[in-house]
């Protein structure tokens, strides 16, 4: 119940474990095309260039900033917590002349902060985090993506914590280039980052001027591996792909509108709950994902004891806070398969007998009957 | 039977399946320190900063050469083959002025030859394959190394196919950057880079004037995350490692120079085997790799159509030749579990049976019966 890895379906561990055959085989060449097919469903996209990066969620990051960013190209990147700051560090890295717009942790970004900022920077890139793993915020991208093509940029979202746990929409809502986890809302193992690059972005890599920096995030060699050629250039982690596959099967048999009521469910019942224990969140009331919860940590609460002991007597994760948050807030993830009723209630009542062992007050039983209630009421 | 992945061990297969936990649990940083010292025994070092990079061999190549390089040092670059090609690649990329020098596919390079380069250049790195996995050549490294660090560079080693199937002593060859693949003769599925990186080129990392461009590959960063410190830096493959470190406990519990013996018995059949069927090796008599053998095609044979026939009557992949040896070899890998006399009987008896279709003239069962003999001489 952190801010992923998230539980993992019977069915993705079988297909983890199952024979490794090789990267060139025609069994795993029809892995890879179903891969794809079943990304652009859940990405909601036309995209012909969507597959499964061989890296985690960072890796899926820098394989889009680094293609679409030659050396002196200007990039705006919206930083509201840890990893649009990473986003900026990426970019700065791949030669981008990097210019940063905040909100502070916990906060979104407003329509006409980013609109003034692509006016006077004119940049060739706007990069910016859809659902911000450190805080839970939930950036609206909608108005934002129509303010950057009229400023000709090229729009790149972080939706690592987001895919399969609220609506992403690539092709409506005009995303240029976007990079997800597998461990968070798609309850994969990690190992893969799902990207998808439109049209004008695979125009922009293809015409480039300079080579990419990274040899084996290459999207123009890459793309030869996914595509009609089947060219090696590396070999792909197998069995990581063949879990994807699964996971990503799963994900399409619930369908997304049902997986995002479930997600917005359990969170409100989690949230109703905290809320009767007397506790509060961290991040903008109205922007909050349902799939990670910074909980405000009690004065005089100790942070690493109460998350040592939720750990060991009861097996549950919770995230630490990142940056500014750190040893602040608690992060209560509600990913994937984790999202359950079951984990509500438990997470509630073990969060409440830690909290009371340490002198908290809060009226007996408060987050797990308010919980209830509220899955009475929906 | 190709060139790698190789087969996988049921111990590993259950490893990879297992539940997925966090990547900052008590129990997943066990594992990685676990795996970390074993490491250092199948690196033969003492290397602290010996560990798995969360992506596949190239990524281990990229890590390599983007971490010890910054704009305009000088690289000296091996070529024999096309992971050497693709070395000068990153290399390139990295900012790196590369020098190639060159030997035949299938050839190695003689000492002098490294020598007259590195003295003429004087790089701060030279990049050299020990097993280049695209012909099967076995590069010796002792001398090299001596004339790499009497010149003052660095001595940077592909070990992606080498590493479990033949001697690979990091400490001992003065080796300071290295790199491996899970899927070759570890047997363990793609998806991690193992890496050690010695004391001296730790210092050159920790001391750059310009940051690492890779964000997802920094050493200084990965370092902390697997040191002491546990520094969150990316969301670790977890599965993958669990598999890894089950490997290398399959690896140990045989013994290297067991495991190194086995490798190059199964050769030594399967070469006798080949040569009785009037069939040739493509590389170098005396440097010609155990676990991959570069078989010269018969003339008037079609490559494809073998291969396809192997595939689909008797499920055994075997490789097609790269590069300039597209079509005029077949790579047969003997590589970790896949190393058996099951599989040196069966593959002899297969291929005969598909070139004996299409034509081609060798004495009935020679291949199993030389193979055979040569296994009860040994």
């Amino acid at each position: 119940m952190g801010p992923g890895p998230s539980d993992v379906h019977p069915r993705v561990s079988a297909a983890l474990g199952a024979p490794t055959v090789g990267h060139l085989d025609p069994y795993f060449l029809k892995v890879m095309t179903e891969t794809q097919e079943m990304l652009r469903r859940v990405f909601c996209t036309q995209n012909q260039l969507t597959l499964a990066v061989s890296g985690t969620g960072s890796a899926g990051m820098e394989t889009c900033v680094v293609n679409l960013i030659e050396p002196g190209d200007r990039m705006v990147v919206c930083v509201n917590g840890v990893f649009g700051g990473r986003m900026a560090d990426v970019a700065g890295r791949a030669g981008a002349e990097v210019t940063v717009i905040e909100q502070p942790y916990g906060q979104v970004f407003p329509t006409e902060q980013v609109a003034e900022a692509v006016q006077r920077v004119r940049p060739k890139v706007v990069g910016i985090v859809q659902a911000e793993t450190s805080t839970g915020a939930w950036q609206p991208l909608e108005e934002i993506s129509k303010v950057v093509h009229e400023a000709g940029a090229l729009l790149l979202v972080d939706a690592v914590t987001s895919l399969g746990g609220v609506p992403v929409e690539v092709d409506a809502w005009n995303i240029d280039a976007i990079y997800s986890g597998t461990q968070k809302c798609l309850s994969c193992p990690p190992g893969l980052s799902p990207v998808s690059f439109s049209p004008r972005a695979v125009e922009v890599i293809s015409t480039r001027k300079t080579k990419v920096a990274s040899w084996y995030l290459d999207m123009n060699m890459v793309k030869n591996y996914w595509g009609q050629d089947r060219a090696y250039h590396h070999t792909a982690p197998i069995n990581m792909n063949y879990a994807l596959r699964e996971a990503l099967a799963i994900v399409l048999d619930e369908g997304l509108p049902a997986r995002h009521a479930r997600h917005l469910r359990n969170h409100k019942a989690l949230k109703a709950g905290l809320l009767a224990m007397g506790l509060g969140y961290a991040n903008a009331e109205g922007f909050q994902l349902p799939q990670l919860n910074p909980v405000t940590i009690p004065s005089g609460v100790d942070d690493a004891s109460v998350r040592k002991q939720l750990l060991e007597e009861f097996g549950i994760e919770v995230g630490g806070g990142l940056g500014p948050m750190k040893g602040k807030v608690w992060r209560i993830g509600l990913m994937g398969e984790t999202s359950q009723p079951r984990n509500v209630l438990l997470v509630l009542a073990a969060l409440e007998k830690c909290l009371v062992e340490r002198g908290y007050k809060c009226p007996p039983g408060a987050g797990t009957v308010a919980a209830s209630a509220a899955y009475g009421a929906m």
